[in-house]
C-alpha cells in the first residue's frame, strides 16, 4: 500500500465516519503513525442525508474531502480502500489495494440497514445510509411525479404518488416532515397540472408511538406535528412483503412504488473478526468492547462508534448509535493512545449523554437535552445551531446556512434535479 | 402525453438549453399554448461545466430545475421526455412517453461532441457536454491520484498523472487553466506523499494557436498564461488513435489514462427531419435556416441555437455556437411568434455580436468585446460578472459567488468528492 515504515507504532483506523475521523484528528500530536482507510474519499454528515433526499441541500454541502481534513498532519496517511478482511494473528489488514500490517487496529465501520432478513424488502426498498442512497432517492421521488403526469391508470398514479416510510425513528420522522413540506410548499407550483392533494406520505412503525427512543413529550409532540403536516401515521404496523408495487402489512396492503427503509440498523463488522451468534442477536451485530474500547480475545484491536457496543449498568445494550456518541468515543480513545505511549494508565470511557433531537419541519422540532425537554421553535433553532456547528469546514457551514435561510424565507429550495436517473428494479 | 387541448395554437419546443429556455420564457404573455420537452428536468449552464469537472463548483450550482423557471406560466407544459422522431407531414413529435401533435415546432437540441468518426477515441475519451460528463471527469481525475499513490510501475504512474486535453477552444483552455491551478494550489497539500511535480497537463490542438476563433491578442495572451501556469501546449498536433492508455498523434505518442475531448462540436439534429450530406459537412451538422429561423421545405418547423445555422454574408457558416447567441435567437423567435399571432410581419434576425471571453485562471482572462480587447484582471473580473449575471436564479448566483470568493481568498475549493466512482472502459 506504499506506506513508509516509521519508528513509531502504527495505528490503522478503518472508517472515516464521526468516530474514525475524530480519532484521526485528535491523534495529530501523538507518537504514532496513523493510517486511515475509507471506501470513500469523503466524510458524510449522515444526520442530514434526509435533506439531500428531499432536495433541500446539495450533496456537496454534507460531504467533506477526508484529505482536506488531514492536510499537513505529520506521519498521517489516508488511503481510499475497501477492507476485505483482518488477520488478527498476523496483525494485518487485507484490502483491495494491498495489505497493511498494524500495531493497533481501530474498527470504526459504522452501521448498515437492518432488513430483518427480508430479501424482497431489501431488494425493492430505498435505504438511507449513504450519499448515493439519498441521491437515488431524490431522483426517484422526482421521477415519480414526472411519471404520474403521464400515468393512465388510477392505480398506477396512486402507486407513484404514495411514499411509504418504514421506521419512525429520527430518520423516518425527519424525512416524513420534509416530504410533507415539499408537498405543501413546492410541488403544487412545480406540477400545476397534477393534483398534488392525491400525494400520500405514510409513516409506518411497529411500535405504538413515533420516536420511541425519545421522551414521552417529544414523541407526543412529534406525532402532533406530523399529523398537522398531513403525514398518515400507521403505528403497530409491520411490513411483511413488498414486490416494488404493493406493500403487504399485518393490517392490509398499501399501493406504492416508493418504500423508504429506516426501520433499524445493524453494526457493520469486518470479515476476519467475527461475532458470536449471541452477540449478533443481543447487540445488533456490534462488537462487544470493554470500557477501554478493546475487543475481548483480540489484543491491540479496538472498536468505536456504531459498530461497537459497550455494555454498562444503565445501558446494557451499549450506547445509542448517534454522531455525538461516536465523536466522544473517538476523542476518548485518542487520549488513551496518548496515555499508552507515555506509559500512563488509560481512562475508562465516561459517557456524557448529550441528549437527542429531531426536526419535523420549519419551527417544528423536539429536543430531549440533559435537564431540558423542549419542543417547537426553540428546539428547531437549537437543532439548526447544533447541526451547523457540527458540519465540518466553514464552506459547508456557510452554504448550508444560506440554503436554510433561503428555504425559510421563500419556502422554496432549488435542488430538485434528476442528475442521475434512478433505475427501478424489475 | 396528457396535454390538454386548448383553443390556442400549440408551440412545441424540443430542448431546454439557452435557446429553448429563453424562447419559452419570452412566450409567457403570448396567444399560444407552449409545451417544452427536455430529456432532463433541469437546465445546464454549460459554460461552467469545466468548473464542476475540476471540483471548483458543485453540480447543483450550475443546473436549475426547468419546472421552477416556469412556475405560474399560464397554458405552459413541461415534459421530461426523449424525442424519438418527428413526423413533419403529420405535424407530430414521437417520444418515449407518447406522441404530441404541434402547430409549430421549434428544434433547440443543441450540439454534441465531434469525434471526427474515430470510434476508439469516442469510446475511451471523456466528453464535456453534460453535467454527468463533468461529474464523471471529476471522479476520474481524483481516482487517478488515489491510484497513482499505490501504483508500482513508473509507466502506470505516468499514465495516471498525465492529463491530455484535446482542443484549445474556450473549453479546452479554461479546463487546462483550472487543472493547472488545482495542481499548484490544492493537490500538493491533499497528496503530501505523492510527487505532484510529476503531474502533466497537456493541451493539444491541430491549429497553430490556442483560441483560434478569438483575436490575435487574446490568443497570444492565453498562450502566455497557460505556459506560465505550466500547461504543456502542443500545437499542430492531431490525435490519431487511443486505447485508453497511450495516445498516438502525428508526432509521437503520449502515455495517459485521461484524454479529455473538447476538439469540436456537431449539431444534434432530430430523427425524422434529416440534413443533406452537403449540409452535414459544410455546416457542422446543423439545420439550415432562413433569417426567420424557418427550415426550408418544412413549414411550421423552426430551429434555434447550436443546432441551427443561418448563413449570412459575414458569417456564411452560421453564427458562433455560444450561449449569448442562443439567448438572442430565442428572444427573436418569441417576438416573431407574437407578431404572427397579431398578423404583424416577422422581423429578420439581426445578430448582435457580444464578443467572446475565456478565463484561464484567477486574474487571468481574455476578452474580445465589440470595440474593446482586454486581457488580465479586468477581463477576469468582467468574465466573473457576466457569468454570475447569466446564472439563472438568485440562489445559484449566490452560491457560485461565495465559492469563487472562497477560492480566491483561500486558494482552495472544497468539492473534491468521488461521489459516484467512474468505471473505466476496458
Amino acid at each position: 500500500m506504499n506506506i513508509p515504515q516509521s519508528d513509531k507504532k502504527r495505528i490503522v483506523i478503518i472508517g472515516g465516519g464521526f468516530a474514525g475521523l475524530t480519532l484521526g484528528k485528535k491523534l495529530r500530536k501523538s507518537d504514532y503513525q496513523v493510517v486511515l482507510l475509507d471506501r470513500n474519499n469523503f466524510h458524510t454528515f449522515q444526520p442530514l442525508l434526509y435533506q439531500v433526499a428531499t432536495a433541500g441541500l446539495e450533496p456537496d454541502s454534507i460531504t467533506y474531502p477526508i484529505r482536506k481534513v488531514f492536510q499537513k498532519y505529520p506521519d498521517f496517511y489516508f488511503r481510499m480502500a475497501e477492507v476485505d478482511r483482518i488477520d488478527a494473528d498476523k496483525q494485518c489488514v487485507f484490502t483491495n489495494i494491498g495489505e497493511l500490517p498494524y500495531d493497533y487496529l481501530v474498527i470504526a465501520t459504522g452501521a448498515k440497514s437492518n432488513f430483518f432478513g427480508n430479501d424482497q424488502v431489501e431488494n425493492y426498498s430505498m435505504p438511507m445510509k449513504s450519499i448515493r442512497d439519498s441521491l437515488d432517492l431524490r431522483s426517484l421521488l422526482l421521477q415519480n411525479f414526472e411519471e404520474a403526469l403521464i400515468a393512465n391508470s388510477v392505480t398506477e398514479k396512486e402507486r407513484l404518488m404514495s411514499i411509504v416510510i418504514v421506521g419512525a425513528g429520527p430518520t423516518g420522522v425527519e424525512l416524513s416532515g420534509a416530504l410533507a413540506e415539499l408537498k405543501s410548499r413546492v410541488l403544487p407550483s412545480d406540477y400545476p397540472d397534477l393534483d398534488i392533494s392525491q400525494m400520500r406520505i405514510i409513516l409506518v412503525d411497529g411500535a405504538d408511538k413515533v420516536l420511541p427512543a425519545m421522551s414521552g413529550e417529544a414523541s407526543k409532540k412529534a406525532f402532533e406535528y406530523l399529523d398537522k403536516l398531513g403525514v398518515e401515521i400507521k403505528l403497530n404496523m409491520f411490513v411483511k412483503d413488498y414486490d416494488g408495487k404493493r406493500i403487504h402489512t399485518n393490517d392490509g396492503t398499501i399501493e406504492s412504488k416508493t418504500l423508504i427503509w429506516s426501520a433499524g440498523v445493524l453494526g457493520n463488522p469486518v470479515s476476519g473478526i467475527s461475532l458470536s451468534k449471541e452477540k449478533k442477536e443481543n447487540r445488533a451485530n456490534r462488537y462487544e468492547i470493554d470500557e477501554f474500547f478493546k475487543l475481548k480475545d483480540h489484543p491491540n484491536v479496538f472498536a468505536i462508534g456504531d459498530v461497537a457496543s459497550m455494555a454498562t449498568e444503565t445501558l446494557p445494550q451499549g450506547h445509542p448509535m448517534l454522531a455525538s456518541v461516536a465523536c466522544q468515543q473517538g476523542e476518548y480513545l485518542a487520549q488513551n493512545f496518548k496515555n499508552l505511549s507515555k506509559e500512563k494508565e488509560p481512562k475508562p470511557f465516561a459517557y456524557n449523554d448529550k441528549g437527542a433531537m429531531a426536526t419535523i419541519g420549519t419551527n417544528k422540532a423536539v429536543a430531549d437535552l440533559p435537564g431540558l425537554k423542549t419542543q417547537g421553535f426553540f428546539a428547531w433553532f437549537l437543532w439548526m445551531f447544533v447541526h451547523l456547528f457540527l458540519l465540518i469546514g466553514f464552506r459547508n457551514r456557510a452554504v448550508a446556512l444560506m440554503n436554510w435561510i433561503w428555504a425559510y424565507v421563500t419556502y422554496d429550495t432549488g435542488v430538485r434535479l434528476i442528475i442521475r436517473p434512478y433505475k427501478r428494479k424489475e
